[in-house]
């Protein structure tokens, strides 16, 4: 718990808000890890095409797995409000909403990677408070925001914090896929890889969650969701991370997204990403 | 246990020895699995380049991870050749040959990514016999040979067994780079990859496992070596799928590999394989 967040923070929360609203995550990502685990890799998986053009399968996994998040969080905390990628918005009084997906990587799901993630976030007008990027499969929990910043996982629990000190040349960046989006997207994306020193995809949100642990240092993808990039904006930011849009502005409503490290590697990747 | 396979195979091999090599490759992936952790996404990774221009970095765990591998297998079968990517190969009395990838994937290691392996295989002149891809940070170990096909991990014990029936349409194919070889190799790749219905990359030898596993249907590569492909022909073979080079020769000592979870998958991606 970071001191200077004690009592009562910037956005208004007391000790015992924080303390809800942690807790409130943390038995919604325990809830939906039970769900997804039953279909992961199962036989029980029942696949169906959301757009047949883009193939974006959804599964019973994923609409299971937002209905017992919602179940959770309206129990727990009914003045909040929910959006989900899978059922229609639930208005709130709190002024505050949780965004869920609950499994981002569903192409990553059906193919039994064990990188695709349960994503929770909680967000206000204009930032994001808190997330989960939760990899149930392997049992590892990301959490940031709300004065922690956190790795639990089968080999213990690690405070989450960025790396800093690395140049662009010599830089590890991530997409999910090598097309990233629209053409120039895709170029826009490729210009800036070709600075770096290795470019990896297919980690779907687990590559976040590797900018938020110190392991690699960008994150580029395009045609992101707000609930695709919130919870990885709260884990980024609060590791000592930057998540914005390609321009360098605000991204909570998805779009063109930019994780950075650090400062330094932010302003070196949207001096080439504003260019498209 | 295969019944077809108990008293003596038809490598000559009796159950002495099939307990004596199963117990081995075990004790050496154990050991292997101590050494990576320690230096998996921790801060004593001392990375140098081998290759500069390929960026193919070696570090001290997967030199570390090599050598107590070794050490395991010779005193547990002095009698037995082993071929490392690390070191100079030892000689051996009983014509079988341990081939190790102490770790297969270092760019997916240095970023933090889990989906690296440790690889161990047991050959012959002719075929692979028994094979590991172990998973340490997920304590994931697929094995495969010697009438055993078994996945052990954090969701306990199942038996391997690929997938069948599914149509090369349908069919879910990986590499780990999009760029996948030399420029004819990559044609060929992206050919056979815009007929199958999703492409994914970014998972070094777990893609292997998750077609042992069932999980996906055909895995394309070029530019291998024998340790990185011996373990995962032992594996996708006991499981009842299949692993040649691009003509549907055997590929036990690297190159251009094609493995896949049907034979008549195998003859598709053939087809448009062996014309590059």
């Amino acid at each position: 718990m970071n001191p200077a967040m004690n009592s009562e923070s910037a956005n208004g929360l007391s000790d015992q808000d924080r303390a809800s609203i942690i807790a409130t995550a943390e038995a919604a990502a325990q809830a939906a890890r039970e769900i997804t685990l039953r279909y992961f890799r199962g036989l029980a998986l029942d696949t169906e095409s959301k757009r047949d053009a883009d193939f974006d399968p959804v599964t019973v996994a994923d609409r299971g797995s937002e209905q017992a998040m919602r179940q959770v969080i309206s129990e727990m905390r009914p003045q909040d409000a929910i959006q989900g990628e899978e059922f229609p918005p639930k208005s709130g009084t709190s002024g505050l909403t949780w965004v869920l997906d609950p499994i981002d990587g569903t192409r990553g799901f059906i193919s039994g990677t064990p990188t695709w993630g349960v994503l929770i976030a909680l967000r206000d007008e204009t930032s994001a408070l808190y997330g989960i990027i939760d990899q149930p499969y392997i049992g590892e929990r990301f959490t940031g925001g709300l004065g922690t910043a956190q790795l639990s996982g089968p080999h213990g629990e690690r405070a989450l914090a960025v790396r800093s000190g690395v140049a662009l040349e010599d830089a590890v960046i991530f997409s999910t896929f090598p097309e990233v989006g629209s053409d120039v997207e895709g170029k826009a994306f490729h210009d800036l890889a070709a600075r770096c020193k290795l470019t990896r995809y297919g980690m779907d949100c687990y590559a976040y969650a590797l900018l938020a642990a110190g392991q690699i240092d960008l994150v580029v993808e395009a045609g992101l969701q707000g609930y695709d990039v919130l919870a990885p904006i709260a884990v980024i930011e609060a590791a000592g991370g930057i998540v914005t849009d390609w321009q360098g502005g605000p991204v909570l409503d998805g779009g063109r997204v930019l994780a950075a490290a650090s400062k330094e590697l932010h302003q070196a990747a949207l001096a080439i990403l504003s260019q498209y």
